[in-house]
Parts: C-alpha cells; structure tokens; sequence
C-alpha cells in the first residue's frame, strides 16, 4: 500500500467532473431527448388492488386522430420477467390479473402527451373486481384471497439461515428478549422520474433510458422481443438519481416505448408523472422483524434468531436477493456465534417490494440494534461498551463464512464515545423543558462489492490518444453517486495524469463492457478495479515502447506528473504527450488500447445457504445522533450527526462525505418523516406534499470522520461508502428520541403523533 | 492456407450487410440528421480564382432575422491544415488571399437553410483582384503570376526517383520513344454530397460527418481547436461513396459548423450543394507525364523515365502522397531495371488536385502502357507478348525494393489472351461500316495495404454478448466499398459464427479503436487482420474456459458451424451460445473483450526515395476491352470488358465483382467521357448534365475472372479489390479505339470530337 504522500490524485479533495455540466442544466437526462417524428407513450393503469382482466376495448382510443399505435398485455404474449428465472412473474402490461393499484394494463403512442393522455381514457376495460389482501401478516394465513392462484399462502420467497446453535445459546444467556420491530413503506424519493426513447429500426432496438444498470434492461429487452443481445442498444443520459428498486429494473414503459416504436417505426417517449412514480414503483419492503437475542450479564451476545415478513406487493421483483440481505448481513458488525434466521417474503395487493439503499439490511440492523440497547439497558450496561465488547475485529470469519480483512468499528465507536456530544450527554438533558436532549449512538456494517452468481464482473476499456489524453469506457453507472469522477481519479493515479486528462463515456451497451450494474456498492471497488487494471494495462504496453527507446527494462518505467521516465534517471524522461506519440508515430505507429476485468472468485458463496462473502470486503459506521424532542407535542429536531465510516480508504473524500451524508439524510427521512399511507391498496399520499422527505431545514450539521483501514481487496484499500450510513442513521435517531423520552419506539417511522401517544401513555401509567 | 471448402463464410457470394437498410431507405446519412434547435450553415464563396481579400463587412448578414452567427477567415487566427506539418497552407475560410474560384471566404448560421442562403449574399466582400494562372506548364514559367508570395515558380512539391542508369539503358535500347500524355480534371463523383451536423458543447465537438477517414477530420478539428483529441467526436452516419479527395479530408464547412456551434450553443448543419461539389470540392490532379521508355528488339523494356507536371490548384492538400505514388508504383506490373522520374506539383487558380480512387498510378500507368503499345507496333510485335515478357512474377524485389510476394499478372494475360474477343479480333474488324470495332488488353498493378509512417496501424475490439452474438467496434470506415461485410465475414470465419451473429457498429471516434482511415486499399487487408487477431484473442479466452470445463489444451478447442468442440472428441461439443454463457456465468462471471491490432512494420520504407514497400502487398489487374467506333460521328461504345484481377483471394467474391465493375466504370469516364471544361479557373460545367458520367446505358457488360494467388500478407490470402480497375480501364480501352481507329489518342478523354478530328487528320495526310 502507498502512503498517503505518494498519491497525486486519489485521496484528493477534488470536484466532481460531472458539477459543472449538472449546475449550468446542459446534463441532458432521459427527458430531454427528442428526434424527429417522436410519439410519446402514456400508460393507462389500474383503479383496481386486485381484478381479473376479462375484456378490453381500444377501438375508441385507436380512432382518436394523433393516436399511432394501441397495445394491451396481449401483445406480450404473456411473457413475464423477473430477478430469476423461477421468480418471472411480471408482464410488462397485466394481462390476465392486476396484483396491485395502477398496474399497467394498456399503453397508447401518440403525436403528443395529451392527445396519448386522452387516448388512455378511451380505453375500456371491463374488470372483475376481486378481494384484496394488504396486511403481510393476514396474507399468510389459511382462506386469505390468493394473489397468485398457484402459489399457497401467497408465499413469494422464503429464506433460512441456521448457524450454530440458537435454541442452547439462549438458554446459556442472562437475558432473552424478544422484540417485535417493524419498517416502513418508503421510496428511493429521486428527482429525475423514470423516462426513455425507444427506437426500433431494423439494427434493433435503441433506447436512450434513465437506468442506473443498464445491463439489466438490456437482458429484459432481449428476452422480451427474442432479439439477440447484440440488437439491444441502451444510451445512457445522464442520471438523476437511482438508490435502487425502480432504475435498477425494467418498467411497462420500457417495453411498451419498444413495442410501439416497432409498430409505428417512430421514436417513442415517455416520462412518467410523479404521482405514476409514488403510485407504482418499486418500494422499499415495509417489514416486521422478530427479533430474538440472548445476553451474558458483561453484555456477550451469545445468539440472534431473527423472523422477518416482508411485504412484497404483487410481484417477486429482486425480491429473493431482498432477503438474503436480511439475513446474510446480520452476523455483523457483532460477534454472534449463533444465528437462526427465517425470511418470508409474502404477495399482497400492495405496489411492489425491492431493492434501495441500504437494501435487505436497513431492516434487521434497525431491530438488531435497537434490541441490543433494551439489553443492555435492562442489564445496566453502557450501550456502546457492549457493542465494543462484541464488535468484530479484523481478521473475523463469522459464522456464515463471511471474512473480514478489515474493520474500523472500534476505533470508529470509540471515537464517538470520547465526542463531547457523548460524553456530556447527561449534562444537557433537560436543560429548556419542555425540549429534552437525547443522544444515541449505533454501530452497523454494509457490504461493499456485492457478489452473485451469474455475469458480475466489471470490464474497462481505454483508448488512448495519440496526443496522450485518454478515452475510458465502462459500463458502470453513476446514477448520481460520483463514481464517474472516482473511476477517472483511479485511471488518472495509475497513469500519473491529471483528472482533465481523462474523459469517461456514457455507457452505451452496445460499445461500452458489460458491467453488472450500480448497485450493492460495487461500483468503486469492482469497476474501479477493472479502471486501475486497463490504465495498467496501457502502462505496461507503453512501458514496453519506452524501454526499447531508452534500452532499459520495463519495469524501471515510471508513470508520474504527466511524465513518463525511468526510475532514478532523470535524463530518461519525456511527457506523457511525447509517450503518446513516440507509440503512435514510430514505424506503422501502434494503436494502444488497454483492457481490465475485475477479477474475483464466488466459488464459496452459497446463495440458499446465507454462507459465504457476498461482497468483496465489508464497510462498518458508527454514527452518533443528537435530537431535541419537545415532549409537548412530539416535534423531534435532529440537531446534529456524526459519522465514523471506514470505507477502507476514502478515494475520493468529497463524495465520500456527501455520499455519507446523502445515505443520512435518507435515513432521517425513513426513521422520522417518510412512510406511504395506504388503504386496501391505495397510496394516499402519492405526492411530494403528502409524502414528506426531510427538507434542508430538516437536516442537521452532519461531520464524516473517515476510518482508514486500507482494505486490501479495493483498489488503493478503498470499499464502499454510499449505503453504509442509512444502516446506521435510524438506530442511532431512534436510540437519542429514547435517551430523551425513556420510550422505545420500534416501529419506523418515529412520528409526533406517536411520540405523543407513548409520552401520554407513559404518563398515564406512571399515575 | 486452408482450402476452399474449409471455409465457411469466407469466398461465399454471401449479400451485402448494409443491403437492406440501403434499399429500404431506413439508412441515415448525415444530411438526415436533425437535431433540436439546430441552425442550417451556408458558405459564401469567391466570385474570383485569384484576389486579396481587402475588407469584409458582415454586419447587414449579421442584422438580417434569423442569423445567428457570421464568421469570416479572421476568426480562425490564421490557423492553416494540410496533410504533413510542412505544407499546411489552407484556411477554414480564406483570410488573406483567395486562391481559386469559389474558395470559402464566410459562413452564416441562421435558424433555415433559405435565411442562411440569402444573409450570405448580404456579406460584402471587397477584393484586389489578381492575375491568375489556370495552365500546369505556364505556371513554372519566370514571371507567371504567385499563387503562394514566398512559393517560387508555383513548385507545390516535387519528388524524384532514380534508380539504375536510365541514360545508359537507352543508349542500350533498340527503340526509344519519348511522348507526351495527359491525364484529365475528374471528380470522383459520389452520389451523397459533403454534409455534417455539428454540436460543441462541454463535453467538447460531437459532429455527424460524412466522411471515409473520420479520424483525420478528428486530428484537423482538435489542432484547428486547440482541444484535445478526447473533446473530438466523430460519428459516422452512412456514407454515400468517398472514393478520396473530399471525403477523406475536413472541409470549409466542418469547421465553419463548429466553431458557429460554439459561438450559438446549438447543433449546426451544412450540407453542400452538387454544384459546390463540381465547382469546389478536391479533384483528381490533372497531369502531363512525359514519358521515356526504352525497348529491346525483343520486347525487353530497359529503362523509363517518367517526367510528370501535376495541376495542384490552390492548394497543397494530399498532393506529397500523389506525387510519390506517381513514380513509386511504376516499377510494376513489369520488369524495370533502370527507373527515373521526376514529378512536379504545381499551385495554379484552379480547384485543389487531391487523391480519387487509383491515385497517382492512374495517369503514369496510362502513359507507361500506351508507349510499350506503341513500341511493340513499331516493332512489330504482339502487344500481349511484350507484356508477358516484362511481366513480373512472384517473388519479385523491384529495383525501389517494392517486394512482390505474389502476383497474378501472367496468368491473367494468358487467360485474356486466350479469350475469343482476343483470338478472333482482326476477324470482326470493319464488318459493320461505319462501327470499325476494336480490342485492348493492358496489365497493371496497385498497391494493397497503404503503408506510411505516421498512426496507420489498425485496431479492433469485440464485445462477446452473453448469448454468444458479437458487437465488433472498428475504426474502419465502410463508404460503400462493402468492407463492413468483409469485416463481419472474417470475423464469423474465425469464430465459427455466422455473418448474422456479427454486428458492426458505426464509427465513433470516441468509442471505436483509431483507425488510419479508408484509403489507400487499406481497409480489407488491414482492418481485416485486426478483425481477425480480435476474433483469435476472443477464441483464446473462451479456449482457455472450455479447456478447464474438458480438462483438455486450450490448443485442442476448434470453433466451427456455431459450436465450440474439441478436435476429434464429437461428446465434448457445445453451442458457441452455450460456450458464451458458460464463459459469462461460471462463477462471477467472464467479460469477453477480444482485441487486435494489424502489425507491419515499415522500417525499410523511405518515402522521400520511393524505396521501400508503400503497400503491404500488389494487386494485378489484366483488362480486355472492346469498343465499337463510328467512324462518322467519332461515337465509341465499349462494348465489353473482361477483367482478370488478382485480388490474392476474393473474400466476398460479390463485393470484389462489384468493385472491379465500380472501378472499371469510373475508369470508363475517365478515359471517354468526363472532364471539367474550364475558363481561368472557372469550372463551366458544374453540374450531372454537363459532366458527362456514365450512366447504365453506356456500362457494357463487365466480366470478372478472379486470378487466385492467396498472397501471404493479408487475412485469408486477400489483396485489395476496389482500385486496380480503374487503372486498367482506361489504357485498356484507349487500345481498342486505336486498335479500331489506328490511332494512339495520348489525352484522356478520348471524346467523339477528338475522334472525328484525327480521323479527318488521318484522312488529310493519306491524301
């Protein structure tokens, strides 16, 4: 590992290379784009939670004049999709039930937005109502309506997960408890909503979509209209905003642009509304978690056995990987040697359960969290004493076969142990009734390079130009996060250039490597590592120009300050310009093109099992938050955050902090304000009113402290640094609203109204 | 060398890729390209062939509704391109001087084409108007008028060779001639004018530009702009013929739609008129080449000494490169021990001489072919004979150290000479008075594989979709040669796919590997052989995979009929599909990227000298046509040509059918038809009805015999195929006018009224 003097560019405070072209508005996303002769696509969707199909009329809306093209989920020809093949369940317009309110069932293409908007009332569909089934719980039991006729208990996925022995562990403990906690319905809340054109010509489709992992839909495209992958071309705009669920999969959109655009040889766009967005995309899972911990009186954990429901919706989605997560994950950041665990994912007739930020572990952190400080308060025990006593630390291989190689927990906890904040936490309680003060502490980990089965690695391309500036070509996304600009500081490193020297490509399927996608933190380490392997690769093609130049050997090349030389001979040096052309210019001149994979093998990973390392390395936070609660009506003001993440070594410290900082206001939202209200299926408040995100006045002064623990499988010992603090940000709110009022709150979101209810209650009680 | 049947895509008269979206219309050249808000670019040109440009005042365009930007010469700050650093001599827009009749001075954007037009006539440009000078001979002459201040004599650029002692082997000689030929002002009259869309944004210059060598326009652009070459992107639309000169260099309106892009922040659009096309565009050089040959009594040549005169017009353009291929490849098709030549280019007023299909050997093989007929008749010998006595054969080492590695020369004589029209021809002579008939034959050679220093390798890159189709990025341009079909054939060939299972992508300079260009007969042999090491690099890493999967040597996987098998184990087989997802989904799964560049070095080449090899390898054309002459009127009709090239191994044979066909038709209005018709500088005939092209009535049937001589240097034994016809074609022809006539004609076209009038001439002096 260099130290930290030797690097030029990594590590650096610099902007990112995307600022300028977002805050000047010449980004152009998905929306944006017109071409000439462009319809635009409106979708029309159910009023129903749950009705069979039994007859659609669109000959009104055929005859409408503007109208071009008029499909039903008939035109699919009932092919579904789905995260595994045995999971394909989705069709891309519903065509024998809907499963939720507002499915799609019918698309229009048209000359304009209104006249496509008019057409989709025109639209007959004769349904038959069914009875609906909201509640996870109820779904599950015997005689609830069936979602799926063929599926018993409305049981999408289940997953199990048994290491050691709960049952003696329990039974050797001080204390046992059993809570049971429960998550909220939330949404990834980006600003760009879902948009594409679609173009189908006879060299396939070309489809220029907000999609933060293209492959995906590239594969969905191909299956749906049994093209060959190499007539699915995905252009890729500008991002605004991915966290998973919805730009991590297709949409009836999608499909339906593609259709049209073949039936009209036209362009086909659409946008979809923001209310379409809160209505019908993919969620969060709302869950309940039961949770089931044992104690020693010094504060061991001796074993967890975790039940978890999640409401799935209508579909299966990404779903079994949902929960997988919540169970995999749990056997850190805390040494447990025992582990029992039992994941049901159930069908309801809510919109659909997936994948966003934090995905899978959010939920069982949250109760595993909580549960800890009711022990440790029940024992008398200082909270995070008993998180440092249990914590892992590096080397660890947990129970399930996850190995940690690197791990800053400890260091970050007692970090914030010696805050000020926390240590004069008694000292500002009650201080100006009726606000009272509260400060909670938490200690979470996240996975970094998430691992699967199936086409996971990252490939990198560069050109490299004859006056020594630099093409990159990947397939990775940067749906928002600055990847794009930590995956031009590795190549600018590697290369000893400057961050201007390199210029990253929109990913276009068709041109750019395959990439799996941005999601599960994977984009730094994994893409990153194929960046840093392909600048090396170039280096090694020069180095070889160069060391027959000067006649000297390979490896004395050095590549540094846009120089290139020969180590400890000053004389031997030119510029990286010079180098450029020397290759390019000498004899038939050579054509420089350098290639890297990332490599790493999943041969240990067991997905049915829970075993084995799901991502390459494992970030671990500890956040301490402040509240001020006023106990009169319940108004909760988080005052202040502080964050110790150890993302192994931060590439990139301004995204790293506004990455931090972007997963804690998110967790704010979820553990205090956001949560879909919903009757029999119905969203209620599908609006940025109604639904309320934390505004900038929500938001506290959130300080990121860095824990360098150099990883030694990210590129320069780096690992994720997006998902970890929305993991951390809920426990840590949750366990200050405590320390301010006495009350466990184990259902998120905390409100007013029920911290005033608990506070009257308590009250109540006390007389 | 595989033989034949063990090919499976390669010789197969398999139809053109491009076929259908050519015939459909679906097809975007970049006149079709339209984007948002986008301006329409017109160009004002110069009324005079030679003037100072003294004022320009802009200011009624620039107030005129609609116009957006005017730009003048002083705008681009006297920055000047040409095709080596030495002589960059021209302006994007004429600053100081114009130099030759409607040489750009201003351009205007303006929000349509008619608004764009009409605000150029508002500029007002005032001129000092110059004497010119329009004829090639009186420009070197003392006292001519300067094109170029500082330039004496008007000497653009001279070249030279001499080899052996030419003085000495004419003295040797029995016979020596000494005439003068010349060779016409032609065009090379592509269907699609110059046309692009340009956008400058922060992102840099993205221009949708019909042209054959994008990344020369890419260098010419970044210089003129002082940008880097990773702010250069060129896409490229179809394009509708190239055939050199124009297409493959940056015009007036590439540079004028840039920069005004900067200056308006909108996309800008220029697409030339046909008669900006005749009136400005590059033109074949039209040369006088006297020439000098020495005979043998027995049809020995022994030595030649060529002197040449080219017009260059006003500027230097490609002109070095012509020069050298005027002298460099007449020591083929036959044996020349003692080799001089000096050529001359020369600035006049007139339009820029450039490079067109068969450039630079065109004119000197003519004059070279018609002396050695003339001498044989003086010898009395068969034409034919003389030819197959100097005939090279392979391995051949030139006296210039061109070196001849194989050659189908004599065996496409013989075929010719033993063909009926040949052994039959005095019989059909004078059977139909007035139509005397008459018959040719000529034999030459061109080069395969353009070589010089510079960045003239070629690369390739191959994305292996999951499902086992193929993305194949290439820098090479197809301009309607089909090399995209050949491209895509070499590739099926090796991996044992077929043609459907390959999809080329357009050219993207940003994206696709660098490639010298389209010129040259460059693309098949070179971007053909990095097309097959990227197959062969892709084979190697699926090879290494199935040998794991077999436990077998990678050496043992043969690819073949869409599967992957190993040799002589028919149970170890599966689907090349299959072996894609294996490769894809095994463990984390493989991204497949294959890469190849084409390797020749050209150590030995010294352009200054004419030594060394200029190709990578020669092609020999034997051409026999037959005229009809209406010795009334001077009409010829050709009435059939037989064409025995040897083009190493055909590897599309319908693509090399129809580029000898292309080429001998081009040939065909060159040596009877076209020709600029000019009054000091002024091209009086700028238009398809007064430049008279052939048209499919005067095209007589065109045979093909491929001369199969799987010359080692190229993939599959391939030489080029697209150039050597238009060589032949003419002298061939201008044989058999003589041969009906008895008349050597020494100037292209020979036109009815030429005929007439030697005919008359020839009738005057018997009497």
């Amino acid at each position: 590992m260099k130290k930290e003097h030797e690097y030029s560019v990594i590590g650096k405070r610099i902007p990112r290379i995307d600022g300028r072209v977002k805050v000047t508005g010449e980004a152009k996303y998905a929306a944006d784009y017109a071409l000439p002769g462009m319809l635009w696509c409106k979708i029309l969707r159910s009023p129903f939670a749950h009705a069979r199909i039994k007859h659609i009329d669109t000959s009104r809306a055929a005859k409408l004049p503007g109208v071009k093209a008029v499909i039903t989920g008939k035109d699919f020809y009932g092919w579904r999709w789905g995260w595994m093949p045995k999971t394909r369940d989705e069709a891309p317009l519903a065509d024998d039930k809907v499963r939720y309110l507002a499915e799609a069932v019918a698309a229009v293409a048209a000359v304009d937005e209104d006249t496509a908007e008019e057409a989709t009332e025109l639209i007959q569909v004769e349904y038959e109502e069914l009875p609906g089934v909201f509640d996870p719980e109820e779904t599950m039991k015997e005689g609830a309506p069936k979602v799926y006729d063929h599926i018993p208990n409305n049981l999408s996925w289940e997953f199990h997960m048994d290491f050691g022995d709960v049952e003696k562990a329990f039974r050797e403990s001080d204390l046992v408890r059993e809570d049971r906690f429960e998550t909220g319905r939330v949404i990834t809340g980006y600003l760009e909503p879902p948009a594409a054109v679609a173009l189908w010509d006879s060299s396939g489709i070309t489809i220029w979509a907000a999609k933060q992992s293209p492959y995906f839909v590239y594969r969905h495209l191909a299956a749906c209209f049994n093209l060959p992958l190499n007539k699915i071309r995905i252009i890729q705009p500008f991002i605004g905003g991915g966290f998973g669920g919805t730009k991590n999969d297709s949409l009836a959109g999608d499909f339906c642009a593609c259709l049209m655009s073949r039936m009209t040889r036209k362009p086909v766009k659409f946008v979809y509304s923001m209310e379409e967005v809160l209505m019908t995309c993919r969620r969060r899972h709302n869950m309940i978690i039961l949770n089931k911990m044992g104690m020693k009186k010094d504060g061991t954990i001796t074993g967890m056995h975790s039940r978890v429901i999640a409401d799935g919706g209508g579909h299966t989605a990404i779903g079994p990987l949902t929960m997988y997560l919540t169970g995999f994950m749990s056997t850190l950041p805390y040494k447990l040697p025992n582990f029992k665990h039992d994941a049901f994912r159930v069908f309801t007739n809510n919109p659909i359960g997936a994948a966003m930020r934090g995905h899978g572990v959010t939920h069982t952190r949250f109760a595993a969290e909580i549960q800890m400080e009711m022990m440790a308060e029940e024992l008398g025990l200082d909270p995070v004493e008993v998180r440092l006593k249990n914590a892992v630390t590096a080397p660890h291989t947990t129970i399930n076969k996850v190995t940690v190689d690197s791990c800053g927990l400890t260091e970050g906890l007692q970090t914030l142990r010696d805050r000020p904040e926390w240590r004069s936490k008694d000292n500002k309680k009650s201080t100006h009734d009726p606000i009272s003060h509260g400060v909670g502490i938490s200690g979470t980990a996240y996975l970094s390079g998430a691992r699967q089965r199936g086409h996971q690695s990252c490939a990198a391309v560069i050109r490299l130009c004859e006056d020594g500036t630099i093409d990159y070509l990947t397939g990775a996304t940067d749906c928002g996060q600055g990847s794009d600009t930590v995956l031009v500081q590795i190549i600018a490193e590697e290369l000893g250039l400057q961050v201007e020297d390199i210029d990253i490509k929109r990913v276009d399927t068709a041109l750019t490597p395959c990439d799996a996608g941005s999601y599960g933190s994977r984009v730094t380490v994994l893409a990153g590592e194929a960046a840093q392997k392909a600048a090396q690769d170039v280096k090694r093609q020069l180095a070889e120009i160069a060391a027959r130049n000067w006649k000297v050997s390979p490896e004395e090349i050095a590549f540094r300050n846009n120089r290139v030389y020969v180590e400890g001979s000053p004389d031997l040096a030119m510029s990286f310009e010079q180098m450029a052309k020397v290759a390019s210019y000498s004899g038939s001149g050579a054509v420089i093109l350098g290639r890297g994979y990332s490599q790493y093998g999943i041969e240990e990973l067991d997905f049915d099992r829970g075993e084995g390392n799901g991502g390459t390395a494992y970030s671990f936070t500890s956040q301490l938050s402040e509240v001020d609660v006023d106990t009169e009506t319940g108004f909760v003001k988080c005052t202040n955050m502080v964050i110790a993440h150890d993302c192994g070594k931060p590439l990139s410290p301004v995204n790293v902090e506004a990455q931090n900082q972007g997963a804690a206001v998110q967790g704010l939202g979820q553990a205090m304000y956001e949560v879909f209200k919903m009757d029999k299926g119905k969203t209620l408040n599908p609006n940025l009113v109604d639904y309320k995100m934390p505004l900038s006045m929500d938001t506290p002064k959130i300080e990121i402290i860095d824990i360098i623990t150099d990883d030694p499988h990210g590129p320069y010992g780096a690992k994720e640094a997006s998902e970890g603090a929305i993991v951390s940000t809920p426990p840590s709110i949750i366990s200050a609203i405590h320390d301010a009022t006495g009350i466990w709150f184990k259902e998120q979101p905390v409100t007013p109204e029920k911290i005033v209810m608990a506070l009257k209650d308590k009250q109540m009680n006390k007389k």
